[in-house]
């Protein structure tokens, strides 16, 4: 195990009606605020009406910005922030999922930020040590956005998609009311299990020993993700289910299940790449990317592979033939994922190999040339992966 | 699940040689410390010399207060309250084990109160709601005090052993360096996986349904412990099987595995009643009373305890009697404490029965006339517990 520090400031307000709450937190930080917020399903939902009268009720002024799309544009963090300049607000409070928690985030640091905002996510500025606040209403379980200090933009311009990392951008609220997510359709339900799954393989994947206490954490959460999605594709009115997803994929993606471990990470980079290109939602991107990167890599570890096959899938222990253990966990993987209804190949989203070069070069652009931690993957590798996932 | 709220501020600092940081982290707070500690151990092997190193190297003042004794005592509180008035302390940091942190907890929060600390523990005064900063170096994984709100202090005036919960009291930081444990007696280190053990079933134990996801988190904890306490009594040198216990007893006790759940807690205060008035461990009480509260709990809600036995134990599924399941389940419980070296009887212990009913009546003054949430036990019901250990 590695050394770390970990520290969880996020105050989860969790279950039923809990929006009502969002009103009272919102002014403890400001009595004015961004209401940041996606499409129309909210305002349709009632949810933005019920978000606007607990502002009210607690005295909290806000202006609206509504529009994110997936996979968030920098051109929409631009005018957030140029609103949130102009109406000197003092909290940005995102309700959506994690494209609206995202741009949200990149809002909150640019506001403050004396240069570009597109600087923290290139990497030409050092990470940002202040932000507004901000807090959210969480509608879908997915990128784990309400309590990492994680944000993912896409520059239009070139069609780049980078993150930033930053402990100023940690939602100091979020408000988790799995009766919210209810109204979604299937498909975006099935992303969001992916992309939850993806968060815990990408922590599960590291060369660090003697982690088995983590190991263990990360496979328990596999196991109520991999239990609750089916049961809720067949009935998106299980609000018990719903609770165990949500509630999972925030502990998912916040700094408790990967202390003292190095995860890997390529296949969120690689599928950054693919859905920087292609209009393909991040969850269903990773859903091809995993399985190809995991066939690559498995030799590397086979042990790991094996382990997570028997502990998670709940493959036979095969004493004499790890690698089939770990194949075969590979293949219920696939399994599980076709029967939420994903893809797991590139020609299953209509995609070719054609601009595969194109992204394996963009995804190594780094000083080191190479992607991931597990397996330092260079470009020839990643257009590798890209065929196995064609 | 029920709805919770969840928030986990304390910053961990894990690893070795950590408690180089702690002059710096204490700066953060206050540049006068009162210096908390129990007994010649951390003088013995150096640490307190390296915590007051660190301090002066960050221009942090301190007056010192050591002595503090297993199952902390009121009188010890008293005069740290008085100690860090007089000095006017602005952070009280704890150098040792739970029994130090609960009573630098206490002194925390007598220091700025304006009446008796023990009305805080009695139930004579409200929650509190401010307390001097509180900061802590680890040295026993056991009770979990490190990140919790927790504090546990015994009245030596009429053996009473109460707890105080506040949020106030949640460390600020805790470092947690897993070399600092090795020289701890096999006794304690077998009484400390007894407490880690015994916070994750308290959390277990609960009538809530659908809390699947938190069971598995708890079950994962447990196996993390059942897998190192042995190797460590084998080889107290064993690095990285002591940070997995230090980090699953941090993780085991703060407010993450128990979220929408109801834990039960009747054990922990039978026990208390026990370690109020006999000279014995709070960890090795518990390893008397659990599988007591277990068999007497057992038909509350067999398919729980069948379940406890087959994921964490290892035990076969039996789907025809799941009482036998469960039964084989406290059976390795059990078996599994004895092999650290710990007694499951109170006739173990060298303590027969003769104070039982004054114990168990002490344990149910309360309102209602019963403790635990799991099964509401009444006297009557903790006398029977106390007969099954005996």
């Amino acid at each position: 195990m590695e050394n770390f520090v970990s520290q969880l400031p996020t105050k989860i307000i969790f279950g039923r009606g809990t929006e009502a709450g969002v009103g009272a937190e919102a002014a403890r930080y400001s009595k004015k605020a961004l209401l940041h917020f996606g499409g129309s399903s909210a305002e349709k939902s009632g949810l933005l009406a019920r978000v606007r009268a607990s502002l009210a009720a607690a005295g909290v002024e806000w202006v609206e910005l509504g529009g994110v799309k997936p996979n968030p544009a920098l051109s929409m963090v631009r005018r957030g922030i140029a609103l949130a300049r102009a109406e000197n607000v003092g909290i940005v409070l995102a309700v959506g999922g994690g494209s609206v928690i995202d741009s949200a985030k990149a809002i909150a640091v640019g506001t403050l930020a004396g240069r570009d905002i597109w600087d923290f996510y290139s990497g030409a500025a050092p990470e940002p040590k202040e932000a507004l606040p901000v807090g959210t209403v969480l509608t879908i379980p997915a990128a784990g956005s309400e309590s990492s200090g994680g944000s993912v933009l896409t520059n239009e311009e070139g069609a780049l998609k980078r993150a930033l990392n930053a402990d100023c951008i940690v939602p100091r609220f979020s408000i988790l009311n799995p009766e919210l997510a209810m109204t979604l359709p299937a498909g975006q339900i099935a992303n969001g299990a992916a992309d939850i799954m993806a968060h815990l393989f990408e922590r599960y994947f590291t060369n660090v020993g003697h982690v088995d206490f983590s190991d263990r954490l990360i496979e328990a959460t596999l196991r109520a993700v991999i239990a609750v999605a089916p049961r809720i594709l067949a009935d998106k009115t299980d609000y018990d289910a719903w609770a165990e997803l949500m509630w999972a994929g925030c502990l998912a993606h916040n700094n408790l299940l990967d202390r003292g471990r190095i995860g890997d990470w390529a296949s969120h980079m690689i599928e950054h790449e693919l859905s920087g290109i292609y209009d393909v939602a991040h969850g269903a991107g990773l859903a091809v990317i995993f399985p190809a990167w995991m066939k690559y890599t498995l030799s590397h570890d086979t042990a790991r592979f094996a382990q997570l096959a028997v502990r998670v899938w709940g493959v036979e222990p095969g004493y004499f033939d790890q690698e089939a253990v770990a194949r075969e966990g590979i293949a219920r993987l696939e399994a599980f994922w076709k029967g939420l209804g994903l893809q797991v190949r590139l020609s299953g989203l209509g995609f070719g190999l054609d601009r595969a070069a194109e992204m394996a070069r963009k995804c190594t652009e780094g000083d080191a040339f190479t992607t991931g931690q597990f397996v330092k993957l260079t470009s020839a590798d990643i257009e590798r992966i890209y065929r196995l996932a064609e």
